[in-house]
């Protein structure tokens, strides 16, 4: 086990290095002039205001949680005898406080890089796109890395803490059950840093434009406009920190439950079925750091869309070759029979999820991006009007859920059907198929984030070159890295809930795996959770309808704390002397501080309504039911929110196929049909959808956590 | 037995007979001035016409489909032997055919009625408030009656003809199986009927508007605009002749699956307990008819909502009470440890099937009716554009699936009990009860539906009026008539969609039944749908997937026909010399010729779906993934109906709301952006959603009927 786990610690020095490296890169690079520096400052307090507020009202939050949880996992366990339910306990919480912890110290670290490679990004514009895309890239890879290693760190730690280290069997097979706390702290981090970001930058979006677009009539990033740094704050903590918290918690559950299911295998690989996970996310971060490295694009002239495909590539190709020798180190053995494991079918597995991220990529893009017939047809109904727009933009939402839901369910039944012929007798060893694929699919997790945080890097560089009022040539080439960067937060969307969708099966196996523990059945055994006993039907109906309730007061947070950024900025155009004519400078800080503190208040209620249902259900109907709420809950959650975000996407770039001289171009009356569609889709991408990624793998921690409980 | 049959039979009987009274009272009234009879003319050939052809359409695809039945049946049933094959697969095409024809001579009757009550409640609307509403009322009990007296004729002719009248036990217990046909050839029909109805009511409307309003700007049921008929048309042919059908199939179908229930029960309930569904569906008929004449108001300045609630609560409370007495004599029986059944529970189940149909009744009306919060929340949205309009209803709409959700799983599990502890012993006794509820629900489905095409003839009542210029008093007579209309359809879709998601658990259990059945095992015994299972699970995620699929095609079929309407809107208003001065006369027969083609072709694709797919899943991952489809398939489809019926219906009021003279009243800057609402929900309340009620219950009797072909 020892050579693992150096691997394993080796891994996380080398990638604190590289993010030592990467920070120094970055802070060596210029800072551009003043009026920019000072554009950027105002960004950066922004949103380190905005995230030192969001951490300390979570942080109360999971204060009471963590309680809740220890009194809980006590009373649960308490027929062990109360030494051991109070191990447990404390074991369960002390895990939920660490996940929590690292989960806010990725999210901090990547946005305080994020907000300061921006201005560095803007600067290097004016010495080319190379520099530039380089900048914003490095800046993104410093969240990706801080995410993935964090993640691994607290994992593989925990799991040594808690048992793995002893080399004792029972407690080596104990560890994974007692870490799953880990998972649900990052999830619950992750639920409030995704909904009060989304909310806040939504909120901020609407609110500036309203009044500043339609009312006042000035231009998007407008300096005058009060709301207009409130609105660039909001990209980093929406799609940089949420994000980011999105995916840590996806890594860190992920990794737990695939463990969780290692377990039912230890007749088999022992302890290297439980460690494969942790070892296949270190090849993961080794792979995605030499694949950022071949980013760039020495021609100019070229789409830099191709230089970060051509790493993502690299990064996959990698992943592929060295998965072979991993899966063949680690998954070989000999079944009880005698015969030997065919590894080569858990490898297939792999490649499976590896596969099914390219094709959620893929179809992402073709339902999201202007070149395609979806969006097009979208631009084509706004010359009938708004309505024409919104209605042909829900079908396409609609429409865009079929592929990806064929898609995992292929993924989902080869990867099953080669674990069960690799793993024939085990009851889990399909489900141990399913995981190895999600485990391929995000091996690539560390370069997917990279691209996402580039997303708001050069959105905000844009908007600083924008408001300090440089010269077209650059203004040209910020504008080509933040289309680009649209495309790659639209893309990582659509890899994050499609890992969501393909961990489902996983999480809820893992769940199932507590469940047998708990009532005392062998883990080889099956459980079955019938959808026909009254209970668990209404255990799913209640689940799939917690997902539309959910996204109804996530959607309509946004409006609340739009509406004090609207009577803010109305409020400083008209007591502020001279601030439309340019003389006098706006309170951008005030905008900044009621939008946060708005976000903050309008995150309680949608987030307590996911925390609070599952632990309902399971204790009033039951074990089952429970079960039945968390994969029906996840399979309505993954499709509304691919209807949500690819509706949203869509909307987005049928207003920019607009833009780009189409039906009649900008300020034609199909433009301003397309402009309604892209508010529609704003908080429905970007609050609602994003926020049920982390909704579908929190409801999985969260039965994980208190399962003890349930009737 | 005997007994009962003659009381089936002798209020079928008196069902014929009140309707020709009622067919007689209507054609004894005036039928107006000559300008009326023209107009009135006009719906009343396109309404015929239109279902002339839609009939043909879906005969011919019918037709298809009885083949298919027939042949995969043989097959599917062949290991008993080829002359065993043949008998069922001969019974099951039969009743399917009889079941398409049933619906299709019930639709095309009240249809009928319809279109010849509009003129005469016009007529009768200068005579005053009482005398419109009786004839219109009139008019639409013809399409309740119609409807359930041939549902009931026809389940229990073929039960009688398919072994029921034997008297033998075994014939006894196999006919309910063989009359599924029956419920499938009624949800076929209703599906395009549905389907059909809602895009062609839409594209006219949406054609109708966007041509004559925005562009022309002539007012609403201007007879200059060539759309107008048509749009009166779509009245009919969706709201009349769809949701008739829908009903029609949901007591078809809804019988036949409690039926099926029963056969495993008759131990205990012997032919009662299989008969009783028949039963309190006739008593229900006789309890509606009574109600109908409590109706009327004395009072012309009251609201006539009041009257026809009174006759409502009237119908109720005498099913609350003869159905004690219906309970008792056929629900009473010996358990196999010789204790009585108690009945007092299995009435219990009755008495909440009948609560939760008020219930949802009331809940729509809350989420629908501009008195209340959510509607008056989307009108306030207004005032700041149709972007913050269409996302505050999104939310409104996606809030409304909460509590219906709740109170369904709250009566369901209520009813499940009282049947567990009523029937001890029984794997069934808890469904059954859960098919008690449903009976119950449905027992005031002739008022319900009477209601509902009274919103269709009022309507047309006031176009009427409109068109032929009649003085102010009788607009606002049928005015008020209308806005009444208008709540009357919208608690009707909520009935529908009510009854659809209690009817699940029925039907579901049928389905199983059924596969114990095929799979040689009794009918006492418990068949699990594990979900853990990879193949449930994708079965499920399809299920889910294809809710979302199916409405974004019809959603989007509405766009297709609204565009040949708005293409020959246009050429008239340009190649008819003198139409926009009023000295010319418009081509109405065109027009609903050309929607009516549209409506029919766009209807094949979104169908084909819902009828393809539950069949690959049966196919092609076996009987337990097609559970695990039409559970999950219905439980998001009903969510997704609530979403866009109730969505619809509060765009819908908001813009009435705001007409009434808030926010700036008619032509304000709210009025323009609650429009844009209005027709964006319009294919969501009348095309989609009603489409989803009939889709949910298509898929549990497509299943019933191919399921021996499955895995």
């Amino acid at each position: 086990m020892g050579a693992y786990i150096a691997l394993i610690y080796g891994v996380i020095v080398f990638a604190i290095l590289v993010i030592i490296g990467l920070v120094r890169f970055i802070f060596s690079q210029e800072k551009g002039n003043e009026k920019m520096q000072e554009i950027a400052g105002a960004i950066r307090e922004g949103a380190m205001a905005f995230l030192n507020r969001q951490y300390k009202t979570i942080g109360i939050l999971a204060l009471i949680v963590a309680v809740i949880i220890i009194i809980a996992n006590y009373f649960g366990n308490l027929s062990k005898g109360s030494s051991q339910a109070a191990s447990i306990a404390f074991h369960i919480g002390f895990a939920f406080i660490t996940g929590a912890l690292c989960s806010a110290i990725s999210g901090y670290l990547g946005m305080y890089i994020a907000v300061n490679s921006n201005v560095r990004a803007a600067a290097g514009a004016r010495k080319g796109l190379n520099r530039a895309l380089q900048i914003a890239l490095r800046g993104g890879a410093v969240t990706g890395l801080a995410v993935t290693a964090l993640s691994l760190l607290g994992v593989a730690t925990l799991f040594l803490l808690y048992g793995g280290a002893s080399g004792k069997e029972n407690l080596i097979k104990e560890a994974p059950s007692l870490i799953v706390g880990f998972g649900f702290g990052a999830s619950f981090v992750a639920l409030f840093a995704q909904l009060g970001g989304g909310i806040y930058t939504k909120a901020a979006d609407v609110g500036a434009d309203l009044v500043g677009k339609v009312e006042a009539g000035i231009p998007e990033d407008d300096p005058r406009n009060p709301a207009v740094v409130a609105d660039l704050v909001g990209d980093n903590v929406g799609d940089c920190a949420g994000r980011g918290a999105d995916l840590f918690e996806s890594t860190a559950a992920e990794n737990i439950g695939a463990m969780i299911l290692g377990v039912a295998l230890y007749p088999v690989f022992g302890w290297k079925g439980i460690l494969f996970p942790l070892v296949a996310r270190a090849i993961g971060i080794v792979s995605s750091v030499i694949g950022l490295f071949f980013v760039n694009t020495k021609d100019e002239s070229k789409d830099p869309m191709k230089a970060l495909n051509k790493g993502y590539f690299v990064t996959t190709i990698l992943n592929l070759i060295v998965l072979i020798f991993v899966v063949k180190a680690m998954l070989s053995g000999k079944l009880p029979n005698g015969q030997e494991v065919n590894w080569w079918l858990l490898y297939g597995c792999a490649v499976t999820g590896i596969i099914l991220s390219y094709i959620f990529v893929w179809l992402t893009d073709y339902y999201t991006s202007y070149h395609y017939r979806p969006v097009q047809e979208i631009a084509k109904a706004s010359t009938t009007g708004p309505a024409t727009n919104i209605i042909t933009g829900m079908s396409v939402g609609m429409e865009s859920t079929a592929l990806p839901v064929i898609f995992i369910s292929i993924a989902i039944y080869i990867a099953y059907k080669l674990g069960e012929h690799a793993l024939p007798g085990f009851a889990t060893g399909g489900l141990y198929g399913t995981a190895i694929a999600t485990m391929g699919m995000l091996s690539t997790c560390t370069y997917i984030l990279a691209m996402d945080t580039f997303g708001p890097i050069t959105d905000n560089a844009g908007g600083i070159t924008e408001m300090s009022g440089a010269p077209e040539e650059v203004r040209n080439v910020t504008d080509r890295l933040d289309a680009c960067g649209n495309t790659t937060k639209a893309l990582t969307k659509g890899y994050a809930i499609g890992s969501a969708a393909l961990a489902t099966f996983l999480l809820f196996s893992a769940y199932l795996d507590e469940v047998k523990k708990i009532l005392g059945r062998p883990l080889e055994s099956w459980f079955s959770v019938d959808i026909g006993k009254p209970e668990v039907f209404i255990g799913a109906f209640i689940g799939a309808m917690v997902v539309y309730l959910f996204s109804s007061t996530a959607i309509r947070a946004v409006g609340r704390a739009a509406q004090y950024v609207i009577l803010e900025v109305r409020r400083q155009f008209k007591e502020i002397p001279g601030l439309m004519e340019g003389r006098a400078k706006p309170d951008y800080a005030k905008c900044v501080d009621i939008v946060t503190k708005g976000a903050l208040k309008e995150m309680v209620v949608p987030g307590l309504i996911v925390v609070i249902a599952p632990i309902l259900v399971g204790i009033l109907l039951g074990k089952e039911a429970a079960a039945g709420f968390l994969m029906i809950g996840t399979i309505a959650g993954v499709i509304l929110a691919l209807f949500l975000n690819n509706g949203g996407g869509a909307w987005d770039n049928a207003k920019k196929y607009i833009e780009l001289g189409n039906y009649g171009g900008k300020r034609s009356d199909a433009h301003k049909a397309a402009v309604v569609g892209d508010t529609v889709g704003d908080p429905c991408k970007d609050t609602a959808g994003p926020s049920l990624h982390v909704l579908v793998k929190l409801i999985s921690t969260i039965t994980l956590v208190f399962v003890s409980l349930f009737r």
